[in-house]
């Protein structure tokens, strides 16, 4: 059982115990009346209420935060996008990331190029690709297990990396980004496309190292027919059916 | 800004409605009979008020957990032992862990075996050992940033992978476990020290490899001097100093 990292600080409890000062004493006060018809007594009663309470309030507060009863942690999932580079996988991650952010959640975008970029020396063969892979993947359980929505955008073309993560995982949800090859070379946004023709770059997926789709996704979305919030949504929408209810 | 991973329940809400009412209408009945001399209305006014403002209490719980103001995130640390195999780091994470999670926070212990388990294709050699590292380092950060106490204990012999995980996280406290060689072969609890004496096992730190001790590192602890709790407590108090006053 993993516990909150959350502590309410004294100023939280104080206001707190204003705030819902006003409202009870306001309510004693009508009580009062109500019972007695005598305006001086109702106001003496809920005056000195008003302060004696707000004490008290704040010592009841302090005590329910050592308190972890009724507290239910939301348990995360694993995103997992994968696809051609070019496919929208990135601009769908960070469109879902915000989407999740706003909802409140504790969220990490894992990007294969914000990560390569840190580990430089990552090649791209199927060893190494493979290696590096597992690596995000048990990262990425890592955090799942500590509370964390993460989601991962890597072209991860091999079958057998990413089985290795869903079995890291608890909750994996492997969204193929399917877009088709020409659309992604179409878009060529790094300019790889024309470079892997070339010669000039080896390993590259869908031009001389294969994509190996995935054979049971949770999820499956085309960004050439569908654009990113709509895309987006679907994922977002999978999610709330299962993990985000209450 | 990271948000919380939890949610009050309503089961939460209503108990604490139904503790603060017993406490608050209690001090209502007591004004009421202190003003009025009158103990049949104290009864009345504080019976009425118990029921009515339970729900009341209940709604202004439920609008205050959509808030955020006043809840402070408790900043944590990576907390990295270094030294020798055998020379206690691992029994010593174990016990920094059940410390920290006893204070009620969230905590992930990494530790050099269980990790080479997942990934055993991982070498021995000054690249290997390096890129593991860095990699171990990585998640560490990770979790860092997502609120989560790190304990990672790996023999990690250079100063220069331990510098990259350094320059990676917010609050390094780099421990050197000093335990000397000697005691650490005299020791020899998974019998690595006498293989590799006889040549079984190649670059074991200490025999055929060396290790860097850290240049500047936050704490040192010798556990042939210092018992587990010793050693413990220290570390404890270096990070109660820094990180966990309030």
């Amino acid at each position: 059982m993993s516990r909150a990292m959350f502590r309410e600080t004294h100023t939280r409890s104080i206001a707190k115990a204003i705030s819902w000062r006003v409202l009870g004493s306001m309510a004693t006060m009508l009580l009062v009346l109500v019972f007695t018809r005598r305006l001086a007594l109702s106001l003496a009663v809920g005056g000195i209420e008003f302060l004696a309470k707000i004490g008290l309030f704040w010592l009841h507060e302090r005590a329910w935060d050592r308190l972890r009863f009724g507290k239910r942690e939301i348990a995360p999932a694993v995103v997992w996008l994968t696809g051609l580079s070019g496919a929208g996988k990135s601009t769908l991650a960070v469109w879902l990331g915000d989407a999740l952010r706003k909802r409140g959640f504790r969220v990490e975008c894992l990007d294969g190029d914000a990560v390569r970029a840190i580990f430089p020396q990552t090649g791209f063969t199927r060893v190494e690709r493979e290696e590096h892979l597992r690596r995000i993947g048990y990262l990425a359980s890592k955090l799942e297990q500590n509370g964390v929505f993460v989601i991962a955008s890597f072209v991860s073309p091999y079958e057998s990396s990413r089985q290795f993560v869903r079995g890291l995982c608890r909750n994996f949800i492997e969204v193929y980004v399917s877009t088709p090859l020409a659309e992604c070379e179409r878009r060529d946004v790094k300019g790889l496309y024309a470079r892997a023709r070339r010669g000039e770059i080896r390993n590259f997926t869908g031009i001389d190292d294969p994509f190996e789709p995935p054979s049971r996704p949770e999820l499956t979305v085309d960004t050439s027919a569908l654009s990113v919030s709509e895309a987006g949504t679907r994922i977002l929408e999978y999610l709330e059916q299962r993990y985000l209810r209450g």
